[in-house]
């Protein structure tokens, strides 16, 4: 079966009604489900995981798209976190089944419909990006709502799709494809702040490390233990079992370990197969060998 | 979802006809799947593993023990491997949401199901075995269908469920219930049989190793290197990961090491689950964490 996982940010994280008849619409899709929906009201904003198959989430994120274009006016929009419209951003995400390209073309099938038929200006981003700046969604939300009102109408700025005019409630949306983004942190037996942050320095791709891996050195106070704090985005090109080692290495030069790791929220079962498959150094293995994927 | 797995033996391995009589009676049972059949004509014996929710998988282990007597004849019966009865053993296995003690309790009303409305004398064996010693399969199957004939009316002899002597065609039937196992071979650098076997010998519980071991020293005659074939009788007491290890540790005491491994058909989710959760010392993760575990 094919799956795609896709995880709109919507503009509104305090009526609850409204956040609520976004999600009826995301549901009116048959065999689309929704797997979490959390609300930030400083954000202003509703961040909604929902999964199923590559048409059917499609539909679903239009219809969400265009539940949220009807009650959501950017006019009357704050919160703390960075945003262009009240769908702020779609990002379609394969799971099983379902390669790459093929989401990057959904996205930008997705794109089209909600620019043509919502007459909402559409960004393609990340992997789904058609112009190259546009792969960091950061370049696209770049004057948020308030400064696109003018930058769109430079032809650099203006949308993949719909009208070179922000939408005059509903603002402008990024529709994007991207990996499967897992959350991992990696605690020491330190409470140096300082070790953690030189080994999330060394894996990070910002400073020279793992291209897809983002990451921090942080203090849990609870515990008072320093933790690394990471983003892996993109287990298929830096699986979680070279991120443990290489964290561990990097551990060992300064006397400490590793007393444990922890996975936060959903994580892809592909991607703790590539782990087993890692250590036990299993030849040959196929992922439909697992009983549960037969079923 | 509570998925069981039936891994129910047949005495027919050559009239495909009537196999696929037994396969129908199977898949009448809405909501069952069959994952595998394979008949072998030299042991005149087909193994069919089924799955799906234990009421369903009851019903249709029924259905195919119903139809098996109507079409194997025990009196015209021959072939290499021990058997009682046209359906010959009945094993329950929990595969998800499902507790081992669940089986066998399952087992149990199959097992008198079976004996009262069919008439046919059924054993508990394994794990949902009443008489201790019927926890050993050999013992139930001591003598065979033609011994069991005269045996059966032996007190200690009589079945769990069903009358105290053989049903004219069927014979009697084997009804249990056990963990997972997973085929598991580990391959080492060097083509000395003996050290497989040392290693063998070390693992398994028959000569002191982990007691949900059973394991044997083999040379791969195409690659000309040794391996250690193993069933993981009971991944949860022995994980595949502590397998592993030990046969890891016990090649290095002998100078070599492990090239690979290789799992053999199906492995339940929760056995590899396990060895990435070991290997990333992973803290606190929960099996419905895995993305697809929600759909």
């Amino acid at each position: 079966m094919k799956i795609v996982e896709c995880v709109p940010n919507f503009s509104e994280g305090r009526r609850m009604d409204v956040v609520e008849r976004i999600l009826e619409a995301i549901r009116s899709v048959v065999g689309v489900k929704i797997l979490d929906s959390s609300s930030d009201a400083s954000h202003n904003r509703t961040v909604v995981t929902f999964v199923g198959e590559p048409q059917g989430v499609k539909e679903a994120a239009f219809r969400a798209a265009q539940m949220a274009a009807e009650l959501i006016d950017m006019e009357n929009h704050h919160g703390e976190h960075p945003r262009i419209g009240a769908t702020d951003v779609i990002p379609l995400i394969p799971i099983s089944g379902v390669t790459m390209d093929e989401c990057v073309e959904l996205a930008r099938e997705l794109g089209q419909e909600i620019g043509e038929k919502l007459s909402i200006p559409v960004f393609l981003y990340e992997e789904a990006a058609v112009k190259p700046k546009r792969k960091n969604l950061a370049n696209v939300r770049r004057g948020e709502y308030e400064g696109l009102k003018e930058a769109i109408k430079e032809p650099e700025r203006h949308p993949d799709f719909g009208p070179s005019q922000m939408h005059p409630t509903a603002g402008a949306t990024a529709v994007g494809a991207r990996p499967p983004l897992v959350a991992y942190n990696i605690n020491l037996n330190t409470n140096d702040l300082e070790i953690a942050k030189a080994i999330a320095k060394t894996i990070r791709g910002s400073s020279g490390g793992f291209s897809s891996i983002k990451a921090l050195g942080v203090l849990i106070e609870e515990t008072n233990t320093a933790q690394v704090t990471i983003n892996v985005c993109n287990f298929r090109e830096v699986s979680l079992a070279r991120v443990f080692e290489t964290v561990m290495s990097e551990a060992e030069r300064f006397g400490v370990t590793i007393t444990g790791s922890e996975i936060v929220g959903l994580v892809p079962m592909e991607a703790l197969l590539d782990a087993a498959t890692f250590y036990l150094r299993l030849d040959g293995f196929q992922p439909d060998q697992v009983l549960e994927k037969r079923l």
